[in-house]
């Protein structure tokens, strides 16, 4: 059994907006010689998620727009007396910090509209996921 | 270590179902010949997401009334101008295409109240659900 | 290959609410001697989740607010005939049973504001959680 680490780093431009990582998740399967198994993609931070969808400009900003309106910045939350983003927590913390593929034949197994995106929750900021192959 | 790959393909009748796949997916686990791991039940569509609760006629009607309110169709979303279920990737992206369980002496792990769903967001089609079992 | 079962057990107080559950998860994952692999923090109830985000007061007592806001309770519900917890059992389909992290040098991987919690949807009772590290 083999267990392979790689980061992805991205620098983000909006404070909230997706970004399509999917190429860097593949070229880390690709990179982990590793055929079959499973393959994690994974925030550290507590203000981003990862997501799964297709990338049509138009429905991206349908998604950016569902944020802002389910997690609405400033409606009097608790936490924006110590931060100024307890919305972006929020949806962190019901959205989850990762998403996990199967890995297949050396490939990242995703449908053909499936893309994997970092979404920012509290951007512009330099942010990091972790992308774990583990097989054989 | 072992990896296995299973495949369930389900019909939806309805826009938005919900369609019982525990036993398929215990099925897959039995046949995989695995002992102690993980089981990944992972959908390649992004109008589909899989969702794990009780088995409950009435909470099953509860849930698609919810997701009907949450993600209304065609509330002016800008995907909607390319094909018309915006809606549906939208509950797609928040709930997630898998839920992962743990294997334990060659069975799926899971609560007694916990089945597990294809839930469909744009049907009725045919759909396609995998089953990975990682172990030894 | 390796694969460690550990659980937590928690006792709630209030309906809904949120457990610090991280130390507890650390330690299963010292004790399973497993350097790299993955690690499932898993519940076996319908009424709970397992949610990670910062351990602030604030923003837990706003997480509780959410969920109560988005899942309202005696909202006309059909599960409500059966057990009068339909919003429990919806909150946790969307938010989802685990989360799933990386193990790496022997160690959890988290970013710094990231801790687990045990989300109680229909508290107060007795509640179990599964940790499952599996790798090498």
């Amino acid at each position: 059994m083999k267990v392979f680490f790689g980061e992805i780093e991205v620098t983000t431009k909006d404070r909230t907006e997706l970004i399509d990582i999917s190429s860097y998740v593949g070229d880390h399967v690709h990179k982990s010689n590793i055929n079959d198994g499973l393959c994690l993609v994974f925030t550290l931070h507590s203000t981003v998620s990862v997501v799964v969808n297709e990338h049509e400009r138009g429905l991206m900003q349908d998604i950016v727009k569902k944020i802002k309106e389910e997690f609405p910045k400033g409606a009097g939350w608790l936490h924006d007396r110590v931060d100024d983003n307890a919305d972006s927590h929020l949806a962190s913390t019901f959205i989850g910090p990762s998403r996990i593929f199967p890995v297949k034949d050396g490939t990242l197994v995703k449908g053909t509209w499936q893309n994997i995106f970092l979404l920012e929750l509290d951007g512009p900021r330099r942010r990091k996921v972790i992308v774990e192959v583990m097989g054989e």
